[in-house]
């Protein structure tokens, strides 16, 4: 298979023409992979220009749960980049889709309790589901048991499901209300995404996989994780796009849910080395995850050598 | 060993005298066993006041971290019961115990990062450690990276470790920070106690196990707990002490803290039917957790039956 392979490194134009020839279409991590936080990585918009000039499609794929797909587009017009909604898929709308899709709750009588920020509600929301928690105002208040207004009348049997993501905004009220409707065996438990830690200025913070843990340890269950690397996510990329999946390539910058994610899916997969992961890294065989297919130093490689002919 | 012997229920006078002949010292769990948050368990200072005029020992031994022993000492003040701080034993004082005997962590220069209540940060300073963090009113603004003023200068090189437990003012920004120190190699990690939940009104809330586990998720390392059923709570309580444990009795309302804690140490045990566990349970054979020598309705059952002569 691929991970047999060492990880090839675009470092020549012969090599960035060939690898952009096997591709039609590339799926993009977009933090640590386009930007990092509000800072555009060099050359990333030359490098997305160049390949829609060669007709290639391009999709975004993010764990980020925190916006919805329409700030996130809004996100990239900030940055000088017009990419349309139909080409994002973030792991809230993943989320959202296991919710109508898989465990078929009825817009407008199935209630979805949150645990996360905007990005969870607005796509629920946007498929007509009635969200409860999330941001609700009257969660900021420090948490009695007898006087929160979300348990004083019992909890609501029309919530049929939590879902859960990174919520920077997490407290105990939150946290204690939630675990409520966890503790009733016929709410589904549906997570965004696993990821432990979310790389920001330099740092490691607590990511979305840290409070799940959190809500697993409290309640005894495990959830549905929706975000990558489940490849329930590349399903409904596939399902929406009709990509074929022998002509896509997956760009990352981790690899235990990048590379992963697209090794796992059949997809072509490079590690860009201006996230998480080093070369070393890159290069170093491991029992846990995949090794990419290829690496580059950052995405403006594929730019810079497919300028040389 | 006494695992195999099914448990003997304490509901005759003979049984109970038998009982109480047997044991010198008797340690409690508090919540669930004397009270139920502020409401005092039937026969509780009737129970206490035979057993002292027996010429019987009593300590205190409680998971909960949020109080001090002096503020537990009040607690016990508030229901008209006399107990001595030297006869109680909670886990933030077990932590702390640990920083200053296992660690030896030096007063007056090492710091501890605490992320916890009142209670940690009092036997901390009690003991003579500067501490941060904790109940800090800085740490309740919304975090972000480039303005927390625990981040700006960068971390304090005198914090030797942290000390973590149940904070119900638990935020991102708590969280963030103690991940910051967690990611420092040469940072110890301690943890008060590891129960998931914390029974409160007819509800499991999240327990201090929950946001250890957070913690842990995040920094990829495990806590030293201190708290039940770790038995360097035990040994520091015999230090202290100077009990027989052939003569000593746990009595409690948890299996997999209290009756584990006692069984790992050598001591007789009962389970009181008041917190916790049901009668079903307590009989039920099981592999994660030891059975209890005895068990009663309520603690109050000892004081009603050795009334009986």
């Amino acid at each position: 298979m691929t991970g047999q392979q060492a990880p090839v490194k675009l470092d020549t134009p012969a090599g960035v023409h060939s690898f952009l020839d096997q591709y039609d279409t590339f799926l993009f991590d977009c933090d640590g992979v386009l930007w990092l936080g509000t800072h555009l990585l060099p050359l990333v918009k030359e490098t997305l220009a160049m390949l829609t000039a060669k007709g290639k499609q391009l999709y975004f794929v993010t764990n980020n749960s925190t916006k919805s797909r329409a700030a996130y587009a809004k996100k990239f017009a900030s940055f000088g980049i017009t990419v349309g909604v139909e080409q994002i898929f973030t792991s809230s709308y993943a989320a959202a889709l296991h919710v109508r899709d898989e465990l078929r709750l009825a817009p407008g009588a199935d209630k979805i309790w949150v645990f996360g920020e905007a990005g969870i509600q607005d796509e629920l929301q946007l498929m007509g589901y009635e969200t409860m928690g999330g941001a609700d105002e009257r969660l900021d208040a420090p948490f009695a048991a007898d006087a929160s207004p979300f348990l004083e009348g019992g909890l609501d049997p029309a919530v049929r499901a939590v879902v859960a993501g990174l919520d920077t905004h997490l407290n105990y009220h939150r946290l204690s209300v939630t675990l409520q409707y966890l503790q009733q065996p016929e709410v589904a438990f549906v997570a965004t995404n696993l990821d432990n830690t979310l790389p920001q200025k330099g740092l490691k913070l607590p990511g979305a996989g840290t409070m799940i843990q959190c809500l697993v340890t409290a309640s005894g269950r495990e959830p549905q994780a929706c975000g990558k690397p489940n490849q329930n996510m590349l399903k409904s990329i596939v399902a929406a796009t009709g990509l074929d999946r022998t002509r896509t390539c997956m760009v990352g910058d981790r690899l235990n849910t990048d590379m992963r994610f697209g090794a796992d899916g059949g997809l072509g997969t490079l590690l860009v080395l201006t996230g998480i992961e080093t070369e070393a890294g890159a290069l170093a065989p491991s029992a846990e995850h995949p090794q990419p297919a290829y690496y580059a130093d950052k995405l403006g490689s594929l730019y810079e050598f497919s300028e040389i002919v």
